[in-house]
């Protein structure tokens, strides 16, 4: 399954255990999946954006927050975030949140990642770092970190 | 009318608008008095936290969102509002976010303002600057603006 | 005398008791003059840029630090000095960060200032408040608050 | 040789190249260790601190910005340095550093470091990135990178 694809099943299964879904909010890629995937699961989106206006804003955000702060953005997705999920393969700005969450000491789940990816955060993050292959496994996860 | 009774009904006049209603989410004085009326007004209230966590946030905060930027936050709560409406008295972290909402060319009604307050925002502000006497009066202003 | 030649005589005199000059760092007005005025003072200049990289930075700033914040770099001016001076006429950028050192409890000397501004930040700021007329007697009265 | 000896040693070698060095700013580790190198080289140096006010600043720092943003100001060291290197062993602070500096196409070069950790880095950061194994190659790198 594409990345997109997994994102938007995620955001359809979050939303229905009536979790908020967080992301920074982009039109484009996961973050536009996961939001798309939220609102057809009849939940409700945050979108935590870099610039000070609503420029490439997914409109499957509810709720756009303008930081004006660009990648200074990304620990505030952190902070906000009672769990953080990683979907799929990770390129350096997601890689800079998984780092950020596991400093703040926030639990991290990885959604389908390569091995290399999975190696290093474990050996960074060991007992917050969790990984899962499917979306339903990373929601029942979520449920037991919560819980 | 003491400045959180304004407050208070200024939110629930928002919300009955069915505008957000974002504030610094403090659990304390203006900010707490404008979530609740919101809530009461069967609204959606956003709060943008200076903190890490939950610490001293309203319950009446539907969207918390936890920056750790301190007073670095009042710009983003400025960034992500389309009309900034400063209740009653203004002490110095409101006084930073209307310098702030001025900078970024946002438009700016004061709500009950004093005399030496007004005259210097209106110098500074010009015609991004109003000034009204009642919550009612506040939100057909809002209204004007977003027409 | 205009602004900027108070700026740059208040920045020659600052360099000249020893003291780091901070601030906004811009190629433009007071910021730049008061950062040309501490170099021919043989001082040490630091600016704190809104953007991302040097553009717009005064080449008369010894160590420009870039935060990619925009106006959400005005409190980490604030927050890095140990006294803050406002340069003449004040407008809404001057006056946000006028109002974040009055919430950190940071004395602001206002350097010939208008009467509103004045009476505005008196009330607001009380004792962190203070006023003068020239550069000497700025400086004169930060040397009273590091004391 | 252990982090903090390689840290200290780059630090003066950086020094005495007559460039800035620029870290977190903290008195302990790695931080420490190369401001107090630099300064032993006779250099410049500046710490980026996660917090409001001196507490927990290394003494080997000359221009201590006090940013109030916690994890949030590692993207201002990234985005204020010309060339990133990361000393020895990786934990989550700095992964989010390298991450930063990968999403804001700087180059990067870790020294010496594990070899999941480059693994992973070589994935994400491509030509960007670039490994060593003693502070003197670092800085060799460093000069073809700035020529």
């Amino acid at each position: 399954m594409a990345d997109s694809q997994l994102a938007y099943r995620l955001g359809m299964l979050l939303a229905k255990e009536g979790w908020v879904v967080l992301s920074g909010g982009s039109n484009r890629g996961v973050m536009d999946a996961v939001s798309r995937g939220a609102k057809d699961g009849n939940g409700v989106t945050v979108g935590i954006r870099p610039g000070i206006d609503a420029t490439n804003t997914s409109d499957a955000v509810d709720i756009a927050v303008f930081t004006g702060l660009g990648q200074g953005r990304n620990n505030i997705n952190i902070l906000t975030s009672d769990v953080v999920i990683a979907c799929g393969h990770v390129e350096a700005g997601t890689l800079s949140e998984i780092a950020l969450a596991l400093k703040a000491t926030k639990s991290v789940i990885l959604l389908n990642p390569d091995r290399t990816t999975f190696d290093l955060l474990n050996r960074i993050g060991g007992s917050l770092l969790g990984a899962v292959d499917t979306p339903e496994e990373a929601v029942q996860k979520v449920r037991q970190l919560l819980s």
